[in-house]
């Protein structure tokens, strides 16, 4: 059976070890939303959280976004945390924070040592990319380098160079998730994943999205996929499986890849 | 949603037109065994029975297999039969009929209305193809032209062709069923599968065998393939998953194709 490259912190992986992992985000707008999205996800042990930090509202309060985090990881009881404000022209919520207060948050966040990854995008700038490297780096933070595209599927070239450039800015994970338009583009971002696993030596998260693209959800560890994101109370992107749903047929489609 | 050309039988769809089709072999040596299977696979529902004579120990017995049928169709309490004796050369048993005995016993069950569906291997003399459509069409029977390669994938534009080829026989489904040798093969399949279906005007088949190819058995319908292959107390191919999982995966995937 293929396997993934899997995704590890401090040398060991995540999850115990069971692939693809799965990833659930948190989309509160405030505090008592969190906790409830924790008090529903965190029984179902997914092997990692996101906090998408631009669905929350107090995001331009420094000290209350890391007393969150610190909350969050309390309350995760192991799961790591990873960091993510998703930016509008990636699919995330508008935010009243400047860029360069994004990148200090981030750092600040790296500092406090309060997230155990962040998400940092391929289309930020260089500088940004290379200063937030180092920040979280020095704090022992691993950093994710995405790319996402709600509109459209690039082409199959289009994505192997993003995993590849992905990895020459020093990230730790690399991830595209892109919309497709057909179903010859699910086969194009499924096909360009296995390649650049080839190709690169970082663990990759290679989705497409929307309902058509559920097999990159449920069958993109086949293909060099380290991880698939699962719903929790609330979804963050178009196609995700409610985390039991998804473990459900995980449990099914790898039983019968192991069988012969 | 993409759905498949749905799989017909007298101008109704089979299945009361849920997709994918799911198709489970009977795949037992005696009366004994094939009543066993009836009684675990009958009550799950499949939509189409597939009796595996090239496993039946009586195959040269011609009255045998008759009653073997009816009483078969009788217990099958509505699902449609299809009769497939599948060559060693395609991955079947091996058997004491001569060719022309096997293309005889069609015909006859043809005539005897004992099966709803025949398939036939596009491997076949064109004459006895040709001879099986006027057979079976007079008699108000459907047949399946299919290609098995229990080695290896062809590459796309072959799947296509063949695909291409059985419709050019007057089949009323074409399948190709082949092996995968890694993902990017499961990925060609699925894309040829797609391809052929905006060519042909009939039902389509496709199936990637084999652990790795289960993306084909669960989401090939999102590539225009009409049908899945489930496994009831046997199963008949590698890679085949049990009827009652591939009904709840299926019912996961499509629940979130549908939900955007």
């Amino acid at each position: 059976m293929v396997q993934p490259r899997r995704i590890e912190l401090h040398g060991r992986p995540i999850g115990a070890g069971a692939y693809p992992s799965i990833i659930t985000p948190l989309v509160g707008r405030d505090a008592a939303a969190l906790r409830a999205e924790l008090a529903f996800i965190v029984p179902r042990r997914p092997d990692m959280l996101e906090w998408r930090i631009d669905h929350f509202a107090r995001l331009a309060d420094t000290d209350a976004v890391i007393a969150m985090a610190r909350e969050i990881r309390a309350a995760a009881a192991g799961v790591p945390l990873l960091l993510t404000r998703r930016s509008v022209a990636e699919g995330g919520q508008a935010i009243a924070l400047a860029e360069a207060d994004v990148v200090a948050l981030y750092a600040r966040m790296c500092h406090e040592r309060c997230v155990d990854l962040i998400d940092c995008e391929l289309s930020q700038a260089r500088a940004q990319v290379a200063h937030l490297r180092a920040a979280s780096a020095s704090c022992g933070v691993a950093m994710i380098l995405s790319f996402h595209d709600f509109r459209a599927t690039p082409g199959a070239d289009e994505i192997v160079a993003r995993f590849v450039h992905a990895e020459q800015l020093g990230a730790d994970i690399a991830k595209v998730a892109v919309m497709p338009a057909g179903p010859s583009d699910v086969l194009a971002l499924l096909g360009a994943t296995q390649r650049a696993s080839q190709a690169v030596g970082i663990p990759l998260i290679g989705i497409s999205m929307g309902g058509i693209g559920v097999a990159s959800r449920v069958l993109g560890w086949q293909f060099g996929s380290a991880a698939t994101f699962a719903a929790g109370l609330g979804d963050s992107a178009p196609g995700q499986l409610a985390i039991e749903e998804l473990r459900a047929v995980l449990a099914v489609v790898q039983r019968a890849g192991a069988a012969r």
